[in-house]
């Protein structure tokens, strides 16, 4: 399996204005690094943006929807009905991310790669349905090569909606129920790892429900013998259509030179396979939020992030990452607006 | 020493509004406890307003400057010179906290309680000198009693003028070259530990540095004898009079039912006196960020507290508790914004 723009190169970033604001940051009245990562992200936006001094203004936030054919195999609290629900939920602006986005004031999409059921058109959500869900992959692929291009096309297109209207930041979200499952094994399959390290509750599962679902995923995994350094052939196997709309949307996004605020679990795993797909994504993402869903830690390790905050969370729909957003508007209202000491008049050390 | 004002009880916090915002965090269309933190902040919020859905809105920030005496046993890399000179940097707004403050749109006022040369009138900078700054506490009692007082009246009095302002939340922050020996003297003495457990960089020292910090501190709690269940006699001779300021502040800000978010290192150890001298102070505490300094996560345990941010912040001036302040808001938001399952006609699990 191979498409070709998957793999074309992401832009660079500006190395010229990220010493800049090395720089810049080392005149600011305060001890050197005692603003610690807000330096930091201060520092990475420059080189980002390609300005000393950058901004963070236009957030555009892009929430993935889809059924997951592993549903059947009673690994979810929650009913399947609940992700077109939830669809519905945030056209009308009662989930989470829908009050994030308002409050952020960001662009807020919702693109449907698969519910089961049709869903009437809504404001704000594009009908973009794949198929009705994937299938079980725990006894089929859970997509054709075909519909994995789809899907990864329909993320990249939502990136590029985004750099269109100038947005300075991409946010990826999720809504799948099941799809906990989906990310788990995918990451099992790229990381060799056993599912009982990387299974988790997701909704809320109890021990025995974990148990059942690391199972589900270990009968997949010898199902499909995926190698771990075929990405796409992993996620066409094991994942879900919103999954593979994020790792199409880092892709692309990293290719147009428009910064990624990842989210949590199951965003990680689709940063995963973008960055095994196209390892310069990598230099594009910044990652929001560490989850309460344990196999988090691990993708986190192997992707070399620390997500800047971790507040127990673990809903997706880009929710962690929204959250973080007033830390980079405040990291860089305080890399342009404190003054230098030079300009205060207050002494440097001795 | 006995100020009666310090023991007089505390604000309740309203059980009912506590309960009901429980009962609404649990009907918002998301799995149980699936925003982690949020959820807590939310419903503490509730509690401390007595509103079901709370709000975060008028957030007041009171800068306590002031000099220390064992700035003279070169415990510091910044000269002296330097807290006077931010005052100025506060007050014409280059400071940290100042950008802060414009970005949350909080009120922002510095109370000089002494740096060591007079500060001529600023805006928003209230001139409350107390002294030209404290004695070196390594060779005489850093303050004396009446001395002390009146740092603890100004705070008392800075959380009265928030209170008075409507503040919904008093954040107190802290200038003063040389105060992280100041603070950790005072937690090893309220501690009962090692200076080398609990000294650390400041403002950047290296190892030989600490090292001689921590035989300054350990000079002086000899020198001193103080008891560790006298938290006033400890602030009297180890303290500096921003800490005092900080201490009578948060005692008051409980008295009145205003809700604090403590800062880091030098806050933190300000609210443990608070909390020694009025355990019903802990009550009304949220903890903003964990400091890079070392010893703030021994005062954290000590008040059983873990703190919303850590992103390796160190500079004090209530810059790592404005930094959270955009969480409670989003908390807020949520909480409110949220639809219900009856609402978004989202199924609830199974």
């Amino acid at each position: 399996m191979a498409i070709s723009w998957l793999t074309q190169p992401c832009a660079e970033l500006n190395e010229t204005a990220r010493t800049a604001a090395l720089a810049r940051q080392g005149q600011l009245t305060k001890p050197p690094g005692a603003l610690g990562r807000m330096e930091d992200v201060a520092v990475l936006l420059a080189a980002w943006q390609g300005l000393e001094q950058p901004s963070m203004e236009r957030v555009h936030i892009s929430v993935f929807a889809a059924d997951h054919g592993v549903a059947e195999e009673c690994v979810s609290l929650f009913p399947q009905a609940v992700t077109a629900e939830m669809v519905r939920n945030f056209a009308r602006g009662g989930a989470a991310i829908s009050v994030l986005a308002r409050q952020l004031n960001a662009t807020l999409e919702v693109i449907n790669l698969g519910t089961v059921s049709v869903v009437e058109p809504l404001k704000n959500v594009r009908d973009e349905r794949i198929a009705a869900g994937t299938a079980n992959f725990a006894k089929h692929p859970a997509m054709s090569e075909a519909q994995c291009a789809a899907a990864l096309q329909a993320g990249r297109n939502s990136a590029l909606r985004a750099k269109q209207q100038a947005g300075q930041l991409f946010i990826g979200g999720d809504m799948g129920i099941a799809n906990t499952t989906s990310a788990s094994a995918i990451a099992c399959a790229l990381l060799s790892a056993a599912p009982e390290s990387l299974a988790g509750p997701g909704t809320g599962l109890n021990s025995a429900g974990v148990t059942h679902k690391a199972l589900v995923i270990a009968r997949a995994l010898s199902l499909h013998e995926v190698a771990a350094d075929q990405p796409l052939e992993v996620l066409c196997s094991l994942g879900g259509f919103e999954i593979a709309g994020l790792t199409g949307a880092y892709i692309a996004a990293a290719q147009n030179g428009l910064p990624v605020l990842v989210d949590g679990f199951i965003s990680s795993v689709a940063a995963l396979v973008a960055v095994r797909v196209n390892p310069a994504v990598r230099a594009w993402l910044l990652f929001g939020h560490t989850s309460a869903e344990p196999g988090h830690r691990r993708i986190l390790e192997e992707l070399n992030a620390q997500a800047l905050l971790q507040l127990g969370m673990r809903l997706g729909e880009g929710s962690g990452a929204a959250v973080a957003v007033p830390l980079l508007q405040l990291a860089c209202a305080l890399h342009r607006g404190m003054a230098t000491f030079a300009e205060a008049g207050v002494s440097e050390q001795n």
